[in-house]
């Protein structure tokens, strides 16, 4: 099989930051930041070019990129639109493989002359053998080659690939997924992409052994039968989550400054999906709601039955209209089940027959608790459990809770609780084989998970949800998406 | 003016705990644990009885209710239903104003005896002079009478009426408001309501000083036409939020099972909302929300053209497809302001037309920032401003932010940043009148603002929202609202 042709973009061993700024707080700065949190000076050559400075951060700075003394695959540009084009021709003489332009002021800008420049330039670098990640975008996020263009983002490696127009917005996707316990495989912010761009991405993305997930931030689809080809290449094999910007007539318009892009009809956009087997989300939330859902044992869930663990009558109330809105059941339990949660569960004030209201029983770890999460788990005819462990309030030394909006500093037994609780869950799941989606409630001046906590419950195959609404909503997606698929290869 | 019944309910100069536990850690002593945080045996004589012990807690215990020593305003009873009857008795013969049942096993049960058993009991309580809340609820929470019925509750008083049928939604209004800076007059947890029931609390909130913002949780409606008539004389005077319980199939029969209610019909549920001038919600963030909104500026906001200040051109893409969803405009900026934006944002990668991006644009406090904000809060042509001040991501000694996940524990200046851009923001709305929504977005591994931000925000009347979704779902529920009232009294 011959490596796909963007492989080479994503493995790059050497770059080159041309147009650095001498004040290491300035614009484009933290592209040099974020490389250094990720290691790749360590790893590889990293040259600075700036023809006004000898030195920035005690290291050496060169000219132009002609001067840097070794080979440069990778090109970040951050030097303004009018000097773009000699850059260019000074990245097909030196043999870069890849120019990420993060220069902008180009066809964004509405110029009729500037979107020219863009077309020209772009027309002339691949001419000359180099490949365009832009103008006017953040570039390339890939942890396993040591390259991020955010500072602190995440130095591991996982299965997440993220597809983005947007910079902003691809950081929301890293640090959303990240705190989530999710991990990139590859993330490319491509801007205007008038080189490299989505449908490209997805075709790589298809045949990426690093990649198990795929997910997207669109604006523009300028060439709609190659984006289908692609997407549909893509999401046969993999889950594909695709968030589109500019659905509204007001939000068409931003997305025209943003990117040039032409935003195109929802309606479209949303057909395009489905013959792919893709799915179209509306928000940043469900992206990543899907995003953990689809990197769990949740996965699987098959069928809209499901069984909810919760705590409170009137929060039973609530959740059981929530998940109704989503297409989510919620049985009765058969009579035999309920007879075994009779001896766990006090009547009174209480119900067995689903939801359960398990508020009476204390601690997470209660073997009364225990039994009735194992009947759960195993009740005839349902297709998933929602379960909803204590939250865990700051406690004082005498067990008491903390009074109302006292700061959560010293909350290490409260977390501690939390993690015991997932990991209880996690086990549940993998002994039973049915799926659980847990709903994770921060109340009032509670503190939620931290992102070690959802890291681990990932790793452990468990999904968890901040409240039911999201909860339901994704699973309600994920029944969707599946019906959609018909026919398409069983992935989800 | 004669006083309203329920007002001696709110202010018992004493109480007893029947039914008291001799267990610290037993049920119903989280009651005991309350009145002690809330300061009840300070102020006022705070009775325990229990025929089985003498002193618990290093206080006298009594034998029965009729051996208290002094007058007992209020009973909260933690007694086993087949007790209760005698209890009641014991009310009446001691001159008690309000008995609370805490005491669970009646109409809830789907028994039809205990059903009657309730009727009666609450039938002679009534005879006798004694008012009853519940049976199967949690009771009062009034700060100012030092009355509450979970631990840690504030302590302090405010304008916020809460009416709900549920003990454990109570808890997630009480807390989940308190926690954006919302206090409260009262708040009462009905439950089974046989006697006191939402229709004289709605009564009473539509007369009480203390009062200026009522919210509910509703689960049944028994008496429509009486329900409509308290409904609308609360609703004319102040903003009613309401929440019910039981909209879906299987919601409802949930319902019959919590709090023994028949849910009734949503769609006349809904009507009798629009009729009496209050607006139903559908969730419980929804209802914390709109709260929110109307407890600030942002209850003035009067129509649906709004300007949005983001930070980044895929979140202002997709903030303006969010807003559009809930009936929100963002129409283009006048050309005159544009000139005067132009001055301070630099032109390539940003639009100055609607929304602006300022992310270009550094600190919450810089001149630059300060003269695009000022622009924002007096261009024509706008009902109100969404603001999105930078989060504040912990940070290290060197400025740079820390490893992603590190635990936010010395985030002293995160916050202060934060604490500061919410000063000049309300600053801002004061000085121009122009309602400003602000969006606070933690993401990734961020912190949310803590309590005490949000309330000193709140307490400068500026309504605050984790994300764009629910900051537009709160404008455009407000809007729909207003037009829903014409021809009552302009109160929003």
């Amino acid at each position: 099989v011959p490596e796909h042709p963007l492989e080479a973009t994503f493995h790059p061993r050497s770059v080159a930051l041309v147009g650095m700024p001498r004040d290491l707080d300035g614009r484009g700065s933290g592209f040099f930041h974020s490389l250094l949190d990720q290691g790749f000076p360590d790893a590889h050559p990293l040259y600075l070019v700036n023809p006004n400075a000898t030195v920035i951060a005690e290291r050496p700075c060169y000219a132009t990129l002609l001067d840097c003394p070794g080979p440069v695959d990778h090109v970040i540009s951050l030097v303004p639109a009018r000097a773009a084009a000699g850059l260019v021709e000074q990245c097909v003489a030196k043999g870069v493989r890849t120019l990420h332009l993060y220069t902008a002021g180009f066809a964004e800008s509405g110029d009729a002359e500037l979107a020219a420049l863009e077309r020209a330039l772009v027309a002339r670098a691949r001419a000359g053998g180099v490949r365009v990640i832009g103008p006017n975008c953040m570039g390339l996020y890939v942890p396993a080659a040591q390259l991020a263009f955010y500072e602190e983002l995440p130095t591991e490696a996982g299965d997440v690939f993220g597809i983005s127009q947007s910079g902003g917005n691809a950081g929301d996707i890293i640090r959303g997924l990240a705190a989530r316990g999710l991990r990139f495989s590859k993330l490319v912010s491509f801007g205007n992409g008038r080189d490299v761009a989505a449908a490209e991405l997805f075709e790589y993305a298809a045949q990426d052994a690093e990649t198990r997930l795929v997910v997207a931030y669109l604006e523009g689809v300028p060439d709609g039968p190659a984006l289908l080809r692609a997407l549909r290449a893509c999401a046969r094999e993999k889950p594909t989550i695709v968030l589109k910007g500019g659905v509204s007539r007001a939000g068409a318009r931003a997305v025209s400054s943003h990117t040039a892009s032409l935003a195109g009809a929802t309606e479209v956009f949303d057909a395009l999906c489905r013959q792919a087997g893709a799915i179209r989300v509306e928000t940043m939330d469900e992206l990543q709601d899907l995003a953990v859902l689809v990197s769990t044992r949740g996965r699987r869930i098959a069928g809209p039955r499901g069984l909810l663990v919760g705590r409170g009558g009137g929060f039973s109330v609530l959740s059981t209209d929530e998940v109704a809105r989503h297409g989510i059941d919620l049985p009765e339990l058969a009579p035999e089940a309920q007879r075994g949660l009779r001896e766990h569960i006090p009547i009174a004030g209480n119900s067995i027959r689903n939801p359960l209201d398990v508020s009476s029983l204390s601690g997470a770890g209660g073997p009364a608790m225990q039994a009735v999460l194992r009947i759960a788990a195993t009740a005839p005819g349902f297709d998933f459990m929602f379960a909803t462990p204590e939250s865990a309030p700051a406690r004082r030394d005498d067990g008491r809770r903390t009074p109302f909006g006292t700061p959560p500093e010293d909350d290490a037994a409260g977390r501690e609780q939390v993690r015991r609780a997932f990991a209880e869950l996690a086990e549940l799941q993998a002994e039973h084989g049915r799926p659980v989606v847990v709903v994770s409630r921060a109340r009032g001046d509670e503190l939620p998970p931290d992102a070690e906590t959802l890291r681990t419950a990932l790793d452990a195959g468990l999904a968890v949800f901040p409240g039911v609404p999201r909860a339901a909503r994704a699973v309600g997606q994920l029944l969707r998406w599946r019906r959609s698929r018909e026919g398409l290869p069983p992935i989800l």
